[in-house]
């Protein structure tokens, strides 16, 4: 509709309902969304919102809220939009892996709170491109997401949309109440560690991209994935770290601080550096990427360090610990310590295999820009 | 884009990553979503998954989830998805009016399990269209929402969208273990209650529709709304039966089951049937119509009660209670008895002010239709 939100003046029905169409538009100013960025958007507008409930222990700021409705355990809740074109791309997504990977990514924030994530609610809004039969592959890749760490389908929302595929999914889990980590529990002197490794996903998605302009302009094309399955799979069908947290629970170790690692390790290490009020020393040596993404960022003229700081869709999880605990993480398999962090006013840093030292800058995904 | 869903060959990846581009669609069949309806399909999509937490007690299937996460109460959940072009208009919504009234559809899916909301999340995808102050405005009624309910906004989700703006709420609450009302506990005997009134929601909505239909033949027209502010404030600014439940702990009442009025009392009452295993005689002299309503409805050549039994959008509460408790409900304000709960083999059946009996349809509103 051509028409952008006329009827501003209606009142508030408390205040009498005076009904006047088709103003001019009198708003003083208009700011661009791009302008502040997904986090700056968020910043300025829940920043009249002030929690008031005494079950609200943490609200927004973190990969989940939390709440205390009695009992032992704390409730985590976490939500996540996925937007067809923004998010996905059906043209080379299934939606079988679509449905899995939008479990997934809710999960890993529950896990990035230390909990144990126990059911979802799933809404979505589809244009009538989709037959139940498609809606059956994507509900099919929901429930096997459900049954591999172990989630209910609780509840949801199903309604049609003007164009494509809208999906929100919200998470909820528990957390014992002496167990749950914030992003914002780093002290200085602390260890950085990273799970698995990052920016494979990004170079998946680098290689389905570029098979699908290679398709566009010459359609009939068969694609040439180059049998890069594990980097194809990453991004595709990536999973939480489900087994890292239970490795933290049966070696007693509770990371200071931790988060999930959706848009970049640089992101990530940002917002924890920010919650804390501290800074980070990162050395790029520490910073774990697997051999074929490697491999694959030459190919791709891209540097893999760059890659594995702002790639994003890994789900790997960034923790800090206290460095009395190193040997609870040492022999662990597949976490990696890649730092320390320094006093807020020593600020971000990279220290590079070459010796060198960079201020890390922030280039998470920014769907605004 | 033009090609739908091609990758469908990417079997899933612990077969291994076998990718076949641009199939032939070999899709056995394509049943279109219309075919199922709303609660159709999401039988169909659900119908594989079996919860099995502990913690869940009530998955799909009524006004929202109820999850024990240890302690006295039990957790609430209900998740709801607004999408502009088929659930809101904005040429006649203000966007503060949309964010109190999605905010409230959501509260009332807690309060209709006789529960005491405490959080909401709320996600949106959004067009460029819309500046950082229009949405401002947005959540300033969110922000209202939050305040008059006493909800604390804890998360949420805010994303880029290819077209228009996409709200997903989730409502969090808690209720006494015994307190719990489902739609399932209707028995043969039970009287019928219905709170404030039916339609109105609807006619306002019609005289909406009416005047925007004439503005976009003619524009400049200024809109003729007939001061009709209390059909135009229950259409634009509905609020939930806080109140009632309230009421209903004051007075000692538990109703045996309950559901909230959000696509019409037909519709719902057959959910509560359903659920129940039971029929219902409803009266339609029992039927509340506010006077506004009966009016606007003769002048729309449509029937009050036919508004009032399809029309939707109330958020009023259907209820029934044990007859040996009417004395509890008969004297509380703005509490109407319209009906008895029958065995199923007796189907639902209206009695009309004429004497008449007619079976009753269910005319809920069907996005798919």
């Amino acid at each position: 509709m051509a028409v952008f939100y006329r009827p501003r003046r209606l009142l508030y029905p408390t205040e009498g309902l005076m009904y006047l169409w088709a103003m001019e538009d009198t708003t003083p100013q208009r700011t661009e969304v791009g302008k502040l960025g997904e986090f700056g958007l968020i910043d300025r507008l829940t920043a009249p919102f002030h929690p008031s409930q005494s079950s609200t222990i943490k609200g927004i700021g973190d990969d989940a809220a939390v709440l205390d409705t009695g009992g032992d355990r704390l409730t985590l809740v976490s939500t996540d939009m996925l937007v067809e074109g923004i998010h996905f791309d059906l043209m080379y997504t299934p939606l079988k892996h679509l449905g899995y990977k939008a479990v997934v990514v809710n999960l890993s924030d529950i896990y990035a709170m230390n909990g144990t994530p126990a059911q979802i609610t799933v809404s979505m809004a589809i244009s009538n491109r989709f037959s139940v039969e498609a809606l059956e592959e994507l509900y099919e890749g929901i429930r096997l997401a459900c049954e591999y760490y172990e989630v209910d389908l609780v509840g949801g929302d199903t309604t049609s949309s003007n164009k494509g595929l809208i999906l929100s999914i919200t998470a909820l889990g528990t957390v014992e109440k002496d167990k749950v980590v914030y992003r914002s529990g780093a002290k200085v002197g602390d260890l950085i560690c990273i799970t698995g490794d990052l920016g494979a996903a990004y170079l998946g998605l680098q290689i389905l991209e570029r098979e699908k302009q290679l398709y566009m302009d010459q359609p009939g094309i068969q694609p040439d994935l180059e049998d890069q399955q594990y980097l194809i799979g990453r991004q595709l069908k990536p999973e939480a770290r489900k087994d890292m947290i239970a490795a933290f629970a049966h070696n007693g170790l509770k990371p200071t601080s931790m988060i999930d690692i959706s848009d970049g390790l640089a992101s990530e290490l940002f917002h924890i550096g920010k919650q804390s009020g501290v800074g980070a020393y990162l050395e790029e040596s520490g910073i774990p990427i697997h051999p074929d993404a490697k491999m694959m960022a030459l190919k791709f003229q891209l540097d893999p360090t760059t890659c594995a700081l702002s790639g994003g869709e890994d789900y790997e999880l960034l923790f800090t610990i206290d460095p009395a605990d190193v040997d609870r993480v040492r022999f662990l398999p597949d976490i990696y310590i890649a730092g320390e962090i320094v006093p807020a006013s020593d600020g971000f840093t990279l220290h590079t295999t070459g010796g060198k030292r960079h201020p890390l800058t922030a280039q998470g995904w920014n769907h605004f820009g």
